[in-house]
């Protein structure tokens, strides 16, 4: 749906000739990488190296000089060595004063040293102007030209000047610059490219470990159970039936763990009587991961959809539908329409699609561009009001549709409940105390807290 | 599917002791806030106040001083009281000379004042460098660092630099700062947190007004009309039967309604002669929300495809699927193929899906970051061609299917038209008009018309 | 679900008269266009022409003089005239030094000149500082005020200064700049309107081609063959059933092709033994659209979700299965449940439903507001490791699907091949070929060489 102009050029390189020319200090993979793109794109290239010895590696339109002619030749220097080398710069101290110095290094792990490595060299080289840029990029997707992913490359520095000619570059490139502000957010950027999917750890492990939980239940209670006392042999549910057990339940708790936290978040607000001390860390923690909750919920309430709808095409469903029919024309009398029945399978089944409609207006609403053009107003009324809704909705599609179980004996097989009961458990007791919160004389107090207001001033200290 | 690495950053404060001093006038709920985060993120803060009795309220790592005394140890000001207050800060002119203001005060009401709050700092304070930021900001959200909704800060001021500090600030709080332009924009940057949904509303009351409208002339003629004449009661019908009827009129009606204001601009123009002339307000008006009714129709579109799928699932449903095999049991006979039933349900559901698919891609060109990706030409491409294209399909999805009640008496219950019938009026109407619209001799003058070719060019002036 | 405040902006224009004169030279469409907009945004307009005849075109509040005189009249003057006339600006260079040219204009084809016309103007008037802006809006929407594509106004030039004054220009027209950067992205934004989805074309047409083969194969197959040797009707297939067989092999084999040119890419990397060296064209070029066949592959698969799903709706499915019960109610036997039919109708299900689950997880990451916000590691991820996944998935779920007609003789109606059998090659070439690639024998020297080892490093150069 979207194409990047910037993919033909990379096909087609600007033979303009006005480029500045530019150092690179180090012949290592990305210095190699980038020196070559930066040719396609036009910038005269020149290395700087201890010995000329791996010439043959670096393309073959670069110029290979020592590193301090390599230096003089260009009023910009990428750094394309790795910070326990960076004590080799400081006695080019004087060469490099007034340079740009582009800092494109990362580290093993998170937060390695004290201080990022573009701080620390602007520490060793304090004439220099250090701009932390590219290490965001992956060296092999430079060099192959298939920047499918991002093309954002973040930049930072304390000299807005050396950062702009950094921008160009980028820019010239193909890519994308974003600043990010003075050196202070090297760190920052230096951990960004080691991160997989932080946000996102806690939920997919905790979705897991319950899908294995409840899968494992059904599996014991509806084809072990069955196999034991009926002799009937429903191993095939494994494929679909199960699934499709588990993945409304799992949808419907992780929905109600969205909205758990926010309820305990008010309980201790009114209890402490103040918002100005921290919430424990667990809160704090889960409360930064509600979106990444949400999303998987909302995942598990997809697939539930799709389970449910091929149920038509599972050979196992024409069977029994087979199988009524015929019991009826054998007994040679039909069945008038059941009203009640009628009424409940129409109710849960407009519930349940109100529902998920609900689901996914919030995921739409929490893509990056969408949750960008809405402000704060627009964000709470989508997220906490229709949000409160779709689990209110979701809850009484599954009361509606699990509530004959709730009385039968044959729900409890093994005197072990039936999984839609333990699925209404989390999602019943937030709509409860929810409820309870929006009564005045509790909200009043919480709207004054969250507005400011202290009821003992002295804890605040 | 995306996070924000920020997120993490907010729970570990950097240690960092390099930021300047920041001053923060008014020691209300926002600046209390702003000073929290400001003094996790590593910032030295001084609040100017009035007196120091209200000071254990205020965060305990930050200085209280007198309003001229603060503003010395700093070189920003954050002005975090309401602009009935503003006079008092005349006296400190001279204190302030050369500062830099930050305007982060709301209004109540759009449009409040004639000029914006910033602007009448800027005003009372000429010596100074005002800029107008954080007003997007929820102090709540702020506080408890669950900033999962938008994290842009609109910026605007007059002075580069000042912007360009301010800027910075906004970055170390984990945000993203967005300039927009110099301190003309103030206005629309107040006027953006008291928003809700601007553009959504007439959209919003129109579907909901006709939803109401089709679903009571439903219920009157399926479910009352049956009752009485037929004496069958068909009230579940309520849940899904008849949602399943007003969904697809709505979704087509709105589609129409999206391409209808095209086809009177056309209109009005060829009538004038010229486009140098402004469309009649509600034209104008209508033209600006086309994207959120096309919306809307591909909400109830998406619903009427679920309300459709689910059909085999009803009670209902398999009832009367029951009851027909039977009676073809007990009459003995098999009914052949019917090959023209076959090739219509056929025809109806290829039509109905073609269109949807190509609706859900009109969808997904409108989201921001991909229309963000293509330009004039793909756009109208889209929009425009497939646009129609989906339009015809809807119709003639509608036509196959509800054709049959054209012209049987049965359709016209109480002498009413059958839905079907009230929801092809506005598309069809769009269509032909369209349809005499691309003939060459129309085609030709409206083109020249908006290529800038004037009949009369009197009328411009 | 967004909405931009600036529509409503337009429509209040802002009476503010602080804003500076602008200078437009020409009086053709986008000239007055855009001093439209510029008067509604409360900038005073003077426009430059040869004679002051066709001066009631132009809006009424609108000054029109000499060039000369209109030029001294402004600091910013824009060139809405087209690139074969900038000759005559030449005489003016004395007049037009130090001032902001605004170059405007657009080709008819893409690299028509050598250089950019702001290029062109820029060698022209070396005295003037030439910004490149606006070229990308089209004057008809700027016109009507129907801005609903993209707000985005590409600008560039060498001078910060001036580029910052059209920036702002630009936002207090309810539009957004965004900085290309140096004056050489000209040529690349003065090709961006001509684009017509550029990445598009070649994975469209394969599509389209392969399509039509497929579509015309299933039709002989299944329509005319059985017409002939069976003497069957079955012409309403065309509807759905043919549409529901080409639609998965499309996705499968789309999306197998995803995943072939990295295959490729790896074979050829292995046999040169370095990464230095450029791949033939044809595989930069298929590598560059790997994501838009990815995509036209997840909208075959979503047809077909879609076509499968309606199933249960057709007449033709219900007569099936009517014609089944009833044949069973004739022959007096009721028919057990076949349980090796129930597990594989169940886990071809299963697996399709996972398979599309991941294939729409892998859409969703590209849209681009999502592809932003993940790094290059957590995009290989998604793309590599969970694109894979997909593949497989779908894999298994035709072969489980159509693996009876591997065997069976009526499978080769014509001696020819099943579709099914045709569409499961390149995805089994694809993942037999992956599976030896990953082979620590093998996977170990490719990781090297993408790591930046050489074979023979003589090969570099």
């Amino acid at each position: 749906m979207n194409k990047n102009s910037s993919n033909t050029m990379a096909l087609a390189p600007n033979p303009s000739n006005k480029r500045e020319t530019v150092c690179i200090f180090g012949t290592g993979d990305f210095g190699r990488a980038l020196g070559h793109k930066m040719i396609q794109s036009g910038y005269p290239v020149v290395y700087g190296s201890r010995s000329t010895q791996i010439s043959n590696l670096i393309p073959k339109d670069a110029e290979v000089l020592g590193h301090a002619e390599a230096a003089q030749k260009a009023a910009i220097i990428i750094i394309a060595i790795q910070r326990q080398h960076y004590n080799f710069l400081t006695p080019l101290a004087e060469v490099l004063r007034g340079k740009v110095l582009v800092d494109i290094s990362n580290n093993l792990k998170l937060n390695q040293y004290p201080e990022s490595n573009a701080e620390h060299l602007a520490q060793l080289l304090p004439g220099s102007k250090v701009v932390k840029a590219f290490n965001t990029v992956s060296a092999w997707a430079l060099q192959s030209g298939t920047l499918d992913a991002s093309r954002q490359v973040f930049v930072c520095g304390d000299d807005v000047e050396a950062k702009q000619m950094v921008m160009n570059i980028v820019r010239a490139l193909g890519l994308t610059p974003l600043d990010k502000g003075s050196l202070l957010a090297a760190q920052e950027i230096e951990n960004y490219p080691l991160q997989l999917f932080p946000m996102w750890k806690f939920p997919i492990f905790l979705s897991l470990g319950l899908t294995a939980f409840f899968f494992f239940y059904c599996v014991a209670l509806d084809i072990i159970y069955t196999y034991i006392y009926e002799n009937n042999d429903f191993s095939f549910f494994i494929a679909i039936t199960i699934p499709n057990r588990v993945c409304p339940v799992m949808a419907l708790i992780l929905l109600a763990l969205v909205y758990l936290p926010g309820i305990f978040a008010a309980i201790i607000q009114l209890y402490r009587g103040t918002k100005y001390r921290r919430f424990p860390d667990w809160l704090d923690k889960w409360m930064l991961c509600r979106k990444q909750l949400g999303l998987i919920a909302l995942a598990f309430a997809s697939l539930h959809v799709v389970f449910t709808l091929v149920t038509p095409m599972r050979a196992f469903a024409s069977w029994r539908t087979g199988k009524g029919i015929i019991s009826q024309v054998l007994n040679n009398k039909t069945e008038p329409l059941d009203h009640t029945n009628a009424w409940l399978s129409d109710s849960y089944l407009a519930l349940g699609i109100l529902g998920f409609f609900l689901f996914v207006l919030l995921g739409i609403t929490s893509l990056p561009s969408v949750s960008n053009n809405v402000n704060w107003r627009e964000f709470r009324f989508v997220q906490s009001k229709l949000g409160y809704l779709a689990l209110i909705l979701c809850t009484a599609h599954t009361l509606v549709y699990g509530g004959k179980w709730f009385l039968s004996p044959s729900a409890y097989k093994w005197y072990l409940p039936n999984i839609y009961i333990l699925s209404l458990i989390v999602p019943c007791a937030v709509l409860v105390v929810k409820f309870v919160l929006i009564f005045p004389c509790v909200d009043k107090p919480l709207t004054q807290i969250r507005q400011g207001w202290e009821r003992n001033p002295k804890y605040s200290n």
